[in-house]
Order: C-alpha cells, then sequence, then structure tokens
C-alpha cells in the first residue's frame, strides 16, 4: 500500500510514512489525506507494526492543506469534505493501536501543525518552525485548534492562533509542543532511537495503554479510575504482562508474542 | 463612554481600557467593575475594535477586590453580588468577539490575577509580579482560581493559591501564565505591538475564532471536531477569507471588511 | 495511629508520613496502601493538622507496587483489589480537607510516580528521578496516568508512559510535575518551611479552597464560576476570614480559630 504521494518504510516494527509532495511543501491534498488515512489503517491490522512515524520529504514537515485545490473546487460541500476528511485523519491518529511519533523539519504549519499536536510524540530538529497562520488568510485555524489545545497550555495556543506567526523549535519545545530538539543532522537518528525503543515493547500494551489515555482523558477523576482500574486487570492478565513481570523478576530480557 | 475610574482609548482598532483607581491600586470596587464589564459591551457592539488592552494606571496593574468597601458593607447579599459581578466581569472578557490583552506591571493580585489569566494573551513588565494571596487572610482565592487553573498546570496553580505568595514575572513566563516579558521601559510598545498585529486581522475571522476556541474547548474531542469543521465551512464562506485567500495566492496584502 | 511500615511525626500543625520499607524502595504492598489510607483518614478528623508530608525512608521515595507480593498471589481478584486500593488512596489524597506535599528523593516510579502526580504539591531533590516503567514489564502504567495526564502536558506524559525511562529532576521541574527543586541536603529545610508556610493559615481556609479546587475542576467555565462564587461567599461568612481581613486592613497578624 504504497501511493506515490506517500512513501511507506517498515523497519523493525516502525512504520516510517512520508508525506511525498515536496513540490507543494507537502500540503494536505485530499488525495495525500486519503491516502494517509488508507496507510493508517492498514497499520492498524499489521500486527507486525509498533511504532508510526510520520515526516515530510523535501524542505520542510507539512504546510496544511492544499489551499489551490480547495479554491479550485470552490463548493461549500466540498469545504465541508475537506475539513472532515481532515478532522477523520486526526482522529485516527488519535484512536490508532500503536503510538506516532511526528518527526519535525522546516515548517508545519496550520493542518501540518496539527499533525504534530496530534501525535503522540514528536522530534523537531533545530531548524523546525511552527505555525497556525490561517488568521493571516481571514480562515481562522479552527480544526487546528482542536489539537493545539488540546498539546499546549491556552495561552501558548492563543498567542499561535491570534498572531498567526511562526515561532521556532526552541519556543515549541519550550510549551510542550515537541518532546525533543536535536541539530538537523541528527534528527533520523534521534527518531529511530526513540522509535526503536518503543518499537521494543508489547504491541499488545502499547495499544492498552495508548487507548486508556485516550479514554479516561475525557472522564471526571472517579470514573478515570475505575476505567484504568480495570485496564490494569485486564492487561495484568495479558501474556505479555505475566511474561514481562517474570523476567523482571528473574533479571531476564522479556520475549514478547504481542498478546 | 469613559468613567472617570476607567479611562478608554482607541487607536487604529486597538481599544484600551485603563484601571484608573491608581491610590487603591485599581482594586475592582464595584464601579470599576461595572464600568469595565459596560465599556466591553459597547466593545462588544463596536465594529471597528477588533483588539483590546487591559492595563493599570499608577504603580501597578491591579490588587483585587476592594475589601474595604467589602466590608463596609458587611452583609451576605453584598458579597453574593460582588463575586457574581466579578464572574459575569471575567465571563464578559472570554465571550467578548475580539481579543484581550492584559499589559501588566507591578502588581497583579487576587482578582486583579485572575484578570490576567482570563484574558487571552498577557504580556508583563519585568518588574510584574503575581500573587493569589487570599489565604493569607482566611478568604481563598476561589474565583481567581478558576481562571488560574484553566490557564497554567495544576501544581502551578496549587502552588500560587496554597502559599498566597508573588511570583516574579520571570516564573510567570516559565509557567505560561504570560506570552511575553519585557523590560520595563518596552511595555507599551510592546503591547502595541502585539495588539496592532492582531488589529491588522479581519475581525469576523478573530470573532469566529475566539467563540470557537471557547466552545471547543469544554467538548470531548469528536465533538470538537464535528463543531470547528463546521466552524472552517462557515469562515470559508465569509467575504473576508475570499479575500484573504485569493490576496494570498496572488501575493498580495488583503483589504478586509469584516464580513 | 503510628505502623511499622509508616512512620508519622506531627510538628506544629504538619503531619509528616514516612513510607516505611527501605529495603523495597518503600514499594507499596497492601499493607502500606491500607496504613497510608488509615493514617490519611485520621489526619482528616484531625482539626490540629493543616498540612502533610509524603516521604521515603532509605534509598528513595517509592518504587510503585509490589510486584513479587502481586505475583505471589496470582489472582484476577486480587489484582483488582490491589489497583482499587491504589486508586482509593489516591483519591483520599485528593478529597483530604489539607493539603499534601510530596517529598522525593531518588526514585520515584509508577504508582511512586503517581503519589508525585496527586500530591498538591511537589519538591525534588537534585537527585530524584520519576518514570512510568510499567511498559517495559507488559504492563502499562495505566493508573498512574490517570493522574500524571492531568498533572502534567499530554506528550510529556505520554513520553514518560511510551518509553517508561526515567526523567531527572530537572525535567520533572521544568515539565510541572515538581514544584521545586532543591539540593539533597536542602531537602527537609526547603520541604519544612513550604509546609510551615501552609500550616500557617487557617485550617478552615485550606479545606474551603482545596475541596473548591477539585470540584470546579472538572466543570464548565459558568458552572466552575457560579459554584466557586458561592463558596466565597460561605468563605467570607466564616470566623477566619472575618479575622483574616480585620487583621490585615489593621495591620495585624492574624489569629485563627480555624472556624
Amino acid at each position: 500500500m504504497t501511493h506515490s504521494l506517500l512513501q511507506r518504510q517498515d523497519h523493525e516494527g516502525v512504520a516510517t510514512l512520508m508525506l511525498s509532495r515536496p513540490d507543494a511543501y507537502n500540503s494536505l491534498s485530499m488525495e495525500l489525506m486519503q491516502a494517509l488515512h488508507a496507510e493508517l489503517d492498514a497499520i492498524a491490522d499489521d500486527l507486525t507494526i509498533r511504532c508510526v512515524v510520520i515526516k515530510g520529504s523535501g524542505k520542510g514537515f507539512c504546510a496544511g492543506h492544499d489551499l489551490k485545490q480547495m479554491l479550485g473546487e470552490g463548493e461549500e460541500d466540498y469545504y465541508r469534505c475537506t475539513f472532515q476528511t481532515c478532522a477523520g485523519l486526526m482522529q485516527r491518529i488519535v484512536s490508532l493501536a500503536v503510538p506516532v511519533i511526528a518527526q519535525v523539519h522546516g515548517v508545519a504549519t496550520a493542518a501540518g501543525c496539527q499533525l504534530v499536536a496530534t501525535a503522540d510524540l514528536a522530534v523537531a530538529a533545530d531548524n523546525a518552525r511552527f505555525a497556525t497562520p490561517g488568521v493571516n488568510i481571514g480562515l481562522f485555524c479552527s480544526t487546528p485548534m482542536v489539537a493545539l489545545s488540546r498539546a499546549v497550555q491556552p495561552k501558548h495556543a492563543m498567542e499561535l492562533l491570534l498572531t498567526g506567526e511562526l515561532i521556532n523549535a526552541q519556543r515549541a519545545y519550550e510549551i510542550g509542543l515537541v518532546n525533543r530538539l536535536v541539530p538537523e543532522s541528527d534528527l533520523d537518528q534521534a527518531v529511530a532511537e526513540l522509535a526503536g525503543k518503543i518499537a521494543s515493547k508489547s504491541r499488545r500494551t502499547l495499544q492498552i495503554g495508548k487507548q486508556a489515555f485516550q479514554r479516561q482523558r475525557e472522564l471526571p477523576l472517579s470514573d478515570a479510575y475505575a476505567a484504568c482500574s480495570e485496564v490494569m486487570v485486564e492487561n495484568m492478565l495479558t501474556a505479555d504482562a505475566q511474561e514481562g513481570i517474570d523476567a523482571f523478576i528473574n533479571k531476564r530480557k522479556p520475549e514478547w508474542t504481542h498478546r
């Protein structure tokens, strides 16, 4: 399932998806969004994958929607389809069984910044820059805001949204939009190490944890504890937990069956 | 609508409201809260305004409620009226169509700190200091807490609330209570630049975005996406989005009609 | 009510609870969780206490659950009981009338990290390290996640949960997991000062504030303001608020009756 506009490479449990519209700053055309969504669906069923990396080709990560395509269609229904497709894609990342890392170099703007905010983790090169610039063209970044305002503190989100200005990688790190900041020449290596570490875990455990994270997040405290206590019991009874705990107590390396 | 205890000055789409009770550290007497609320109501209907700045006169920003006035009245009903008036004022800022910037020098304490936490953005002079000191006088800052606990992380809010101590501008910046930190001599200029940048946007776009921000914030993720996808469609059909996108594609400056 | 595995020491309104299983890194055996819960129940009714400190004995703070005990029992019902007991203990800290400070040296992992995230405030020695390493043994830290994801930003929580790696005290400070960072030799003194400051307040005021904090946190903004405005009125009518305000206006030290 490799599309010309989306390259997938698998390596030791890590699937790397490269947005491949370099001449258009990897902007999210309808076709690219559909290809990415389809690839994530395929990964959801691919038990060999334990971590996903999303990166961009060429000069930057992703510059958001493809405005020319949208204007070319110029219909309310097409706009609606675009934003709903995008919202569906972002929620596919959230609901995916395995963790998703955004690997960011160059610009990540509008829906590109939303991709970063949506990913479970993000690693940025020191040349990365982030913005939600819709306000500059009269089109507020209201859907990127959904992800952004859940990833960073309100005043930091508002500054990006209201000014439309770029922030640099250092500032993105300070406000918690990215987890790690590395020189551009080290970016591939840093992401490979982080993704490799995650891919060394049990897929079953990662799935239980990621899904519980998203679910408990929207619950009141007592409901969250009730739900997650039950998740812990269920997790404890899996083959991989029994194996992992036994390996830990006997000071050996666990052998996951991912069940 | 300029009151002696609240000065309003308009300049190129920015309304600056100066709290003018300098001898009482701009504490929020009932009359000042009512004047500020009324002025915000007027601004809501004033289509020439695209950004609001709230600042203090004299030695500091705002020292909270006027305790002497409250004690002088000394009645449960008066206390209730005070806190409800204050809560209504803060929610007026949240619901206002245009962004509000707190410009902070000197102390911002109790309901003054709440004003900062409530504003969409805040710029602080390096001499600014922040506290929710109610606990020191047996009156926990429970209403300031509503805004503070939504602006900063829980342990940072709790430290302010439980100790009642002042933090300096640097710490307020680190915990995300303010967006920017500048030397006191540069404060007017820094706020003018930030407010000017926001006032250069389409009022309609700012309104759509700010209102969507507040609305989606309290929704579960999927509801937030459903609501904001529809907001994007509606926004896309506005005159200013059509103008802005066309200007962007044709590399010219947009001319907003604010519709 | 001092248990051999939990030492309590009271000093000027501060109850210090020391987890005392140093040979097991103070891991939370069923007995230790029950002892800690019982002690917190006792403190809830002890009007002489205005602040609680939880610390560890020996080399570290707390290394989470007692895996050997859990495996030894090896029954689904026992697992359920363990996680529910732990969830109940954490919520007992949240609902306690007086503030709780975690005093952290050495490792705070899994449910030990959850204790830190759950406490109202945390002070760390520079040798403190934090992790939610369950993912490494196939047992995702899903209940620690409930507290962690409410204490820090999502990407910071996810990094801890997905990698299972230790972060140092400096990083824990940066992400807001702890309030203060001090050299290990100053830890006792730093916590004593912070706890002493809180214990100098009115117990009634602390209780009103802490309970309102937790309650309003899960409400929409307008409901939170309605609830907290009423809390302020109730607080204003207490003996300690009347005393505190009078003392403030007359520039004297207040004498709390804690009512």
